[in-house]
């Protein structure tokens, strides 16, 4: 098999690390694998370096930031192909330039345009293992580009595309997706199989081992992820197309494969407002200029053509909402602004609850058994979210977690 | 002005002293002139890499320690252009590939192969202020490559003829080029102007200011170097061409330029042994394969088909030639081997000697007339190298000084 395999920062972040990462990639090559590598910069390292850009200058280039922390990961290519060599295994690290990485110009957060795997697939059929930078690539000018937030999952599986691998092996520091959190349900599974539509789901709902843009990228060409443990050589979690999950021949699968929550939010409710056209822009423009992410949002119908609005943001953002939702209610003379940030969101998901019905209903039911009083709702296609009162979370997981059949025997 | 500007790791070895290197290059645009900047990494920088790689193998590859330590002018260029952005000038980071620079493929101790210098001319004419990273370029397979020892002020020299700059000033920490050692002779003169001759002699002898890599480039393509200070303002010293060196209409310039000396030196002597063909190499080869620098050799005539040979080697590598030699004389059955590490070197250095006969004499006389012995000589065509006890050393430095003319007023 031909595999990609991406380590993340704490996988390369001291020697004694790297030497550990090395121990994983030889491990793979005496299987017969051939492999080819991306790393993340040494733990820190970026941090590090954007610190002393802003000590000189409070709003740095990007052009010239790129350049700074894209050498983080050109160290730790170059430490682990060392490592690697040491060992007697012909390895060569690569930056994202060299590995034919080329991006659009949109510094601190470019996107990959294209990969040309050429040359790294010549070094992979010598039998050679490419140690490439991940995060980082160059424009059409030959600018160093970086990627963002997830850019070495994106990295890795882009470049698992572009030299046809089997698929790609991310490794983390957890051993896999489960069921829900073990912390709150110790009766929680690993998931084996999971379809990337439910990992992004899974991935938007805080889940942080994998990077929403790296599994669109691998849906949109079918490769197989593997998110596995860096420190324990157990199975993890294949990330695969729906038809693929089904693995164990049973005629039917579960209709949901996890239960998925946060804590951090909070509720805000401007009340009172003129039900006119263009309401919910007026109201969700200011909001959004302040970079400020709206998730579930509600709108009640209409009464004597005033509304309510209501709608969660992360609790960080909390007072700063609160404070534009003071100011706008008074502009559009609103009757009241209220806000609550003591609650909680709650989803079920699962391809599964495509073809079945009635899945929102047995959900309401289970919590309304335990007495939890549902605020909001919002679903989509293959999940089911709830906003309740923080303190009936570890309930309502637990619940909902044995409901539909997830604990484990 | 078109000018080059070469920044050391102490220049950029901190925040602070990035902000005043930015100074240094605002205060040259201020002037009208067009700059182009080369910098080392921070100080200690390419050693914390170099550390962490010799930590995890002894022997690392050259490909991969270049790549890993390329890193480090990077980091220093990209976060000099933030500082110069940040007063508003428009300053954009290069690294040697980048920049053009293009060397053969021996890591580590690469040498230039050209330097394509249309992309930063056009940069430079564009009024920018391009930052390049010294010691790196690319080979022509795109790999990473470093220059070696010395390798900034080659970069510099290198970009400075590929821009077609009018001068190249190297920033360090010493003023100038004096006429000798002022911690020895408190009237030593900073020279204004040397030629490239005497410059590579001056570095031969320990003057560590220059590499002697970069004055035989400049002196071939004829570019004039301003070594001078990056702490002080002042006037540095001016390296130009010998018909340049003469500006003060004065119809002789003096005899001599300056005075250097070496005390790291021992003195090894090998007698008796047969008088063959060959025999120098015989005596010579083992040292070379050691990695030892000879360098004064002197043989004496041979006396009954036996003679003897003397040379010199770095006090540090004393002890192991000495064991080289013993071994080498016994198996020769040579007569005896002889040591000395309380020698010193002082030589003279002046391209006017050129054409005044009779210089040797004069240093001979003035040494003679304070009873210092010579033990050993050599000279060039614009040097005269003695080799004394070193409890004279300051002596005859301060001696010869003044008896050529040297002292200021």
């Amino acid at each position: 098999m031909r595999i990609v395999q991406k380590f993340g920062g704490t996988s390369v972040g001291s020697l004694q690390r790297i030497a550990h990462t090395a121990d994983i990639v030889q491990a793979e090559l005496k299987r017969g694998n051939q492999i080819a590598v991306v790393v993340s910069a040494m733990s820190g390292e970026t941090n590090r370096l954007i610190a002393m850009a802003h000590e000189l200058c409070t709003m740095p280039a990007a052009r010239e930031l790129d350049a700074l922390v894209a050498t983080g990961e050109q160290v730790s290519a170059a430490l682990l192909a060392i490592e690697l060599q040491q060992r007697g295994i012909a390895a060569y690290s690569h930056s994202g330039g060299q590995a034919g990485f080329v991006t659009d110009s949109r510094h601190v957060r470019a996107r990959i345009k294209n990969v040309d795997g050429r040359h790294l697939r010549a070094h992979l059929e010598a039998g050679e293992v490419p140690v490439v930078t991940g995060f980082q690539g160059v424009d059409e000018l030959g600018n160093i580009t970086t990627l963002g937030r997830g850019g070495s999952d994106t990295s890795a599986v882009a470049l698992a595309i572009a030299v046809d691998a089997d698929m790609c092996d991310i490794y983390t520091d957890v051993d896999g997706i489960y069921t829900t959190d073990p912390r709150i349900v110790p009766r929680a599974r690993k998931i084996e199989r999971i379809a990337y539509e439910e990992m992004l789901e899974f991935a938007s709902l805080g889940a942080k081992v994998l990077q929403t843009r790296s599994v669109e990228l691998a849906m949109r060409y079918n490769m197989p992820l593997h998110l596995r443990s860096s420190f324990e050589p157990v199975t993890g979690t294949m990330v695969v197309q729906e038809d693929d999950v089904q693995e164990d021949n049973s005629m039917e699968r579960a209709t949901i494969s996890g239960v998925a929550y946060n804590r951090d939010e909070a509720k805000i409710t401007i009340m009172g407002i003129p039900d006119q056209p263009g309401i919910a822009a007026k109201v969700f423009g200011p909001v959004a200029e302040s970079g400020i992410n709206v998730d579930v949002i509600v709108q009640n119908v209409s009464e004597q053509g005033y509304t309510d609005i209501t709608f969660t943001v992360p609790t960080g953002d909390y007072q700063q909402t609160m404070e534009i939702m003071r100011r706008l209610c008074e502009q559009m003379h609103g009757r009241h602004v209220k806000g609550d940030d003591s609650i909680a969101k709650v989803s079920v998901i699962g391809v599964g609850m495509r073809s079945h019905a009635g899945v929102a209903k047995d959900m309401f039911d289970v919590l309304a058994q335990e007495g939890v009083n549902i605020q909001m709702i919002t679903t989509s296609e293959i999940k089911i979210t709830v906003v309740i009162e923080e303190k009936y979370i570890e309930l309502a997981v637990r619940t909902l977690h044995s409901a539909f059949g997830l604990d484990s025997e």
